[in-house]
């Protein structure tokens, strides 16, 4: 109820604040007899650390994932046993005593206040466990989700669609990691990904920020997954999705632009073809009544600027004295290249949580 | 896990299908000695019920709900005892004959072809647990949270601020819900209301729909409410606004207008307001790092045109031949201003679970 | 969390006080295509029916069972869809007006003074909440579980053994339901039997109560059901048992006297079955590690003497006053017979819940 | 779903098998602002550690546990912060080559082959996830549980009351720590004690094993906690006993002798106690209703001599084939003395649940 468990029959718990001693957790409920390729989680922490490149914060972390529990080998390789696989990544870049300063006051648009509303004191070392460090968890468990779900065939991807108002003037599809990867901002249209690029940079120069929206796609989920009423494979993407650190909007198929249609425009027909019964047009994202129809789920996500400035600013301590923050330290002047195997992580986490519910459906499994 | 309860401590169960037996439903979790309001909660399923006005469907519910369980008299009132509330609404106007002719046909963006694929089988009349009949158990426990989340001085209003491309001039705010329902459009500003009102009018002759946005603001949520990591209280939010029939879209605060900001444009200055302290602007709408900051929390859900028109369309039969729909039967031209409850219920249920888990927070209750 | 739910993926939630509206509750979870025989649900009530024999309470309850859902008729038969089941039966014999001199007094044993204490206030007629009547959703829900289970080939018996000190001379084995029901006392071993009905006649006159033993036995549970380390089968089991109004003793297998015994006496030795790998003895019980192993499961229940008699007794008010209580109104000299059905019922649905859970387990599921 | 995290407001997941790289666990929930007295669990750990006396197996943990977030120094005291709080203990004696032999072989009344059954699969290396090791994790998480009861003024007590027929000849009553642990055998009856100790050292001899009872007994809990009607407070505690290792029967307040007696005799009558109203005799166990009524929670429960013998044994290998199985390695003749942290463990985890659960019960918290 603490709210740091994720899932249903896939699960993820996860543990550890940015400067303490490490970042970790447990995935529960992974299938027995998946062989792992660990090089494999390794590289998906990669592209969410920090320090990547130029466009992300300085704070350097080799994010090195330790396996503590659940596998064995089994002809060179790693299998999982269907007992719970708990790790841990160390904070090595730790350095506790730059917070020191915040020790009264709430930084604007962080959840200093809040936390020290709810629990009435807080870890003031980097936000404690509110930084998105602890995101680095959500990867891991993210990618062996992932190389579950690889075996029914789902391929998961995410790209930067937009920063701030610079966008990728196509509408959204399912691009390779190598498309994605092939430029440090992740957006696969090169002459956008170079705009993108240089506004993040003007944006770092000045110690501002800014936003966009991330694009997901899942392609080959088979239909059926999904429960009515209450956990739609939408809505439960959408919590995910909501629960990133950064989130502002969300869209599914259609959108916004979809809310403006007529019902006699917005319909998808359904066609045939073939092997399965599919649809003309895909405005419903993959998703009728709650449960996926074999289309490309195709959700867009809005992120904001992240609060986190180099420009001082006002705000009040404690007892609601007026105060001036110096903006210092490290920051990301735009976090989207490294939300995409977030988004990517949360995505899988969903969907090996409903492939696994869906076994739980019918009388005869598989008939 | 089947998807047919919402919450962790203050849980709402659902049953029932649009051409069943009865829709019904259990609220579990309602603290003991709660003063109920019983004609209160008739008079909310009153504001869902077909047929209210000429602007919806035709069908017409008396929606009379009975309590089965949970509460005893006190001093002339009915009072929670703590135990599970059961309660059932019976199907008044059912005709499951009308859809006889579906039997082995998909219609476009309903949600026939997956509930076919998940379960082998459906119910075929009136789109059985898909139907937005499945609503009016929400609505029930919603009114049970409402009238909880009163005794803590918590409001939550909703209103239709857009339809189709018709939209309020003003930025969103709470608006009481005597200026809501002034007009059955749901919209509290007037003129708007009267536009409105003329295009569902003609949209509705033309046996078409159209969808839109309704904005939810919750006022006077005490801060301190939500859990991070997963179970944020805006992820929970965006999961109750997402398991609705028609929600294709959903911001928070600033939204997708907050995307195109900078950092510093963005961030919202905390202030001294004497007696707690605030935030100068809202872009956050009411919540920092998944956790109430006393502000207004403020949501809009965008909604699409429903699927059900009365123009004949293309679809498939479940063996893929080409088939064309007649449309016939009774339609919501836009459901917006019936779903103007619904979205208050989903929003109360979250914000009464949230405050019942704020009670386990810390060492000692209340310090 | 209020208590009200069992399961996790074959799930019941019940609702309803002894002499309110109805008692009821919702099946989720059960899996779609099942077909249901209506009629041998309803005779399972009967056997938990008062009234039932002169060895029961005089209380008079058709226990009339009314499906609201979840349910479409296929080629004459009723046949589950996947959809929640809600299910009510009305109260015919409430007599409130009967209980109105507990208002301030606490009877001992019961559950008056407790309900108080967590509350604040409680529901007097009957027990409320707290009534055994309560245990009418669960022999629904546990009739559902028990035919989902027959398509699996799973068993479940339970009988009397032992009424206080009149015990059958045999150790613990299957019995089938002719053989249990031939004696109103549920005690498949005729002689004793006899004995057990002469013990509660006397006891009854007397205006006394006892109470005893139910053995539980199921059979050809597939290997493999049971999740270690916290919900090992016999765990959710021992919940389940324990949660019935008057447990007060469980034992698994050799149980008590296996406590007695030496490991190299106690050990079960696996042996060759032919079709399949068995033990020679069973004082496992049928689970090794939390996990079935293909024998039997085994289980005693003992039941203390019910706490309402017809004597007078002493106690005291809610102010802590010395009171006399008269004994008056129906009671129930030996509630064993009738618990046989909830024993019953109540293992049905933690089997019908692991049967789903395993099917999470391996990779392909099924291998 | 996977059955490794237990608790619903005060959780603990747990992760690691015998001889893989790490046990651990994360406990969630505990609330905010409780210092802790790291050192204290530090000593719970070291009362289940093996090698501890000559009473047990000679195998030689340290147990340090290493705790990773979820506190904060506040004047030099380390205290709660309301995050998760992941820990690890090291496997340092492991030798995972001693089990090579067993790659093909069942060991009798082992989960080696009910493992293979679930999982197709299985970590034969010490049991793996089976061995009852993993319950370092719960002893660590429940030492964390007790320190919070303790702010409520909970004491949660066990004792070994019985090994094989060496009873102790006293009814069941609190006994400090100091008391159980002035012998090894952790019986708090001198004699008896020394009678014990001699049947281990016997039986240990002779390579075989031996069980017992052990009786737990909580003090000073609220009346109030518990929760109607699945999560009786006995339910979940018997959920927790029935989840160790070894355990054969469980018995609450006057248990199987209860169930021998009349109603008329078997009543505990209430009285007036000055400061609160409580029971002349405590037959029920301090629960009633499944609600704790403010006397001493009393359960005893039966473990069966552990399954590791030293005397050679018939077995069958994966095929089917009779193999004799050598007894070698280390082994505990009597899992009691380690049993007896364990138990409390498990209560005091379930306690700390329903002191948490019992704060959403009433409308104003504390009334």
């Amino acid at each position: 109820m603490a709210g740091n468990t994720f899932g249903t029959l896939f699960k993820l718990t996860t543990f550890g604040e940015s400067h303490g001693q490490a970042m970790g957790g447990v995935v529960d409920g992974c299938p027995a007899g998946l062989t792992l390729d660990l090089s494999a989680i390794q590289e998906e922490l990669a592209r969410r650390r920090p320090g990547q490149s130029s466009l992300t914060t300085s704070r350097k972390e080799n994010d090195e994932l330790t396996w503590l529990s659940g596998m064995v080998e089994r002809d060179g390789h790693m299998v999982t046993t269907g007992a719970p696989m708990g790790f841990s990544v160390a904070n090595a870049a730790a350095r506790p005593a730059d917070y020191d300063h915040l020790k009264d006051t709430f930084r604007p648009s962080h959840a200093d206040f809040t936390y020290e509303a709810k629990y009435g004191l807080r870890d003031i070392r980097g936000g404690g466990r509110a930084s998105a460090r602890e995101t680095v968890s959500r990867v891991a468990g993210g990618a062996i989700a992932r190389q579950f779900l690889s075996t029914l065939g789902v391929q998961v991807g995410a790209y930067v669609e937009r920063v701030q108002d610079i966008s990728i003037p196509l509408p959204p599809s399912f691009h390779s990691r190598d498309e994605v990867d092939a430029h440090p901002v992740r957006c696969p249209h090169p002459e956008t990904a170079a705009r993108m690029a240089d506004r993040i940079a003007e944006v770092k120069k000045a110690g501002d920020t800014v936003g966009g929206a991330i694009v997901m796609v899942a392609r080959d989920v088979p239909s059926g997954w999904g429960e009515p009423v209450f956990d739609r494979l939408h809505a439960d993407l959408a919590k995910a999705m909501w629960s990133l650190p950064a989130t502002k909007a969300l869209e599914l198929g259609s959108g916004l632009s979809g809310t403006l249609m007529k019902g006699s425009e917005h319909n998808d027909k359904f066609v045939n073809r073939g092997s399965r019964i599919g649809t003309a047009t895909n405005r419903s994202g993959g998703i009728q009544g709650g449960i996926s129809n074999g289309e490309d789920i195709v959700m867009r996500i809005g992120f904001k600027p992240v609060a986190t400035v180099l420009q001082p600013g006002e705000s009040v301590d404690r007892k609601g004295n007026k105060i001036t923050l110096e903006g210092r330290g490290r920051h990301d002047p735009c976090v989207l290249p490294r939300a995409v195997p977030l988004v990517e992580a949360m995505a899988c986490l969903v969907l090996a949580d409903h492939a696994l519910r869906q076994r739980a459906t019918r009388l005869t499994f598989g008939a």
